[in-house]
This record gives structure tokens, sequence and C-alpha cells, in this order.
């Protein structure tokens, strides 16, 4: 894939996410993926957004910046949401925060194998 | 510049930071540098710097990952290092950590214009 095949890849990845659209995961994310030092596998990665959707009802994923450099992905998510209770260890417990994530994917066979993601929590304490 | 130019600029930026070569730092920052959506400018980003190193003695950034995608750059760094006090709001107090800052650079004019960074503060908090 070029750079530019690559991002759009990664945006329709995006939009997978925000449809909740499961059985479609596997088109974007690999069997083996590792998530920040974590094998979780096609299915334990699913079971990690599916849980983050339930925590934070109103969760939606915004590309704010996506650099494109193959085999890798880097992007700037922007969120705007009101987790339910705890998240990362904070008591958010229903307000609204706004926060970024900064995070590197690598791809295999069109498919993210590795993902590094920072979420910004000083942005969230700061708000609490 | 090319992709593999920028990364290259890029790797020196780096290199000048290692050597605290704060007069070369302006081939590198632009003059209207903002950070984190603060105004620093090319000075109150050098003093940034500067105190970083004040506060971390043995400070030394390591690239892990590196994309480039013009005219932004995306960074994983790296850290192994002794904060001498607070860091983050944490109480560091000369303890040894390792953690990475995932972060996003904006060049114009072929310097940084704008950066968003977030430092993976969970993952030392876990150490302490």
């Amino acid at each position: 894939m070029t750079a530019a095949e690559l991002a759009n890849h990664y945006r329709a990845y995006i939009v997978c996410l925000n449809a909740q659209a499961w059985p479609a995961l596997g088109d974007f994310v690999h069997d083996d993926v590792v998530h920040n030092g974590r094998h979780l596998g096609l299915a334990g990665y699913r079971d990690m957004l599916i849980a983050n959707f339930a925590d934070i009802p109103d969760l939606r994923f915004n590309i704010g910046l996506l650099l494109s450099d193959p085999p890798r992905v880097a992007c700037r998510l922007d969120f705007d949401c009101t987790p339910s209770a705890e998240f990362l260890g904070l008591p958010v417990n229903g307000r609204r925060v706004t926060f970024a994530e900064n995070v590197f994917y690598e791809f295999r066979d069109g498919r993210i194998v590795q993902v590094w993601s920072v979420i910004d929590k000083t942005a969230i304490e700061t708000q609490l």
C-alpha cells in the first residue's frame, strides 16, 4: 500500500470502530495484534474495544492528525466524551472530558499488528 | 523536503537536543513555535528544554519509532532517566524511571512550528 492508501485504510478502520462493526474488525486488525506490549490477539483487541464503549457510552474516535509512513501510521485522536465511572484510574464518574490519544500502529499484510498508545491523562486530571 | 530528508532533519534535531547545543536550536525550531497549545517561541522552547535538563540531569532523547509524512513528523521517544525531584506532579525524587513520549511535529520552512506531545504518565506511576 502507498502512504495515501494506508491512510485511507486507517480512516476506514476508524469508521469501523465508530460503527462498532465488530465482524469487520478483522479486515483491519491482525490475529496476532500486540497493544502496548500485551499480546491481545484479534479477539482480545475486540473485547478491549467493546469494554471501552461499555465504559464510555458516547465514545467516538475523531482523527486530529494522521501521518502515514508505510508500514506505520501515527494518529492523534481527539475525544470528547463522558466516561460513566472511573477512567484510567481517575474518578470521572459521568463528567464530560476532552483529551487526546497519540498512537502509533504497525501494519502487516494490511492489518494492525502492533499498537503503541499514550492517552493524555494529565489533560483529564486538570478537568476534574 | 522529501519524507526521508525530513526524517534525517528530525534526527539532527535530536542530536542537537542531546548535545544541549542551544545556539543551533534555531536551525530546527521556528521563532513562532507552539507547544501543546502554548505559544513558547524559540526562546521559550529553549528555556523549557534547559529546564528539562536541569530537572533530569541524565536526560537523553532516544528515537523509538519515527514516521515522516511532510510537513509532519511523529516520533515515539524512549526515556530511561532519573528526575531528581517531582516530575509531571509525581514524586519521582531521584528514582530511575523508563517511559515513552508520543509526539507529533509540524514543520514550516524546515523548522518545527507546532508540537503535540503526550508523555506516558501512567507508566511512571506504576514504577513508583
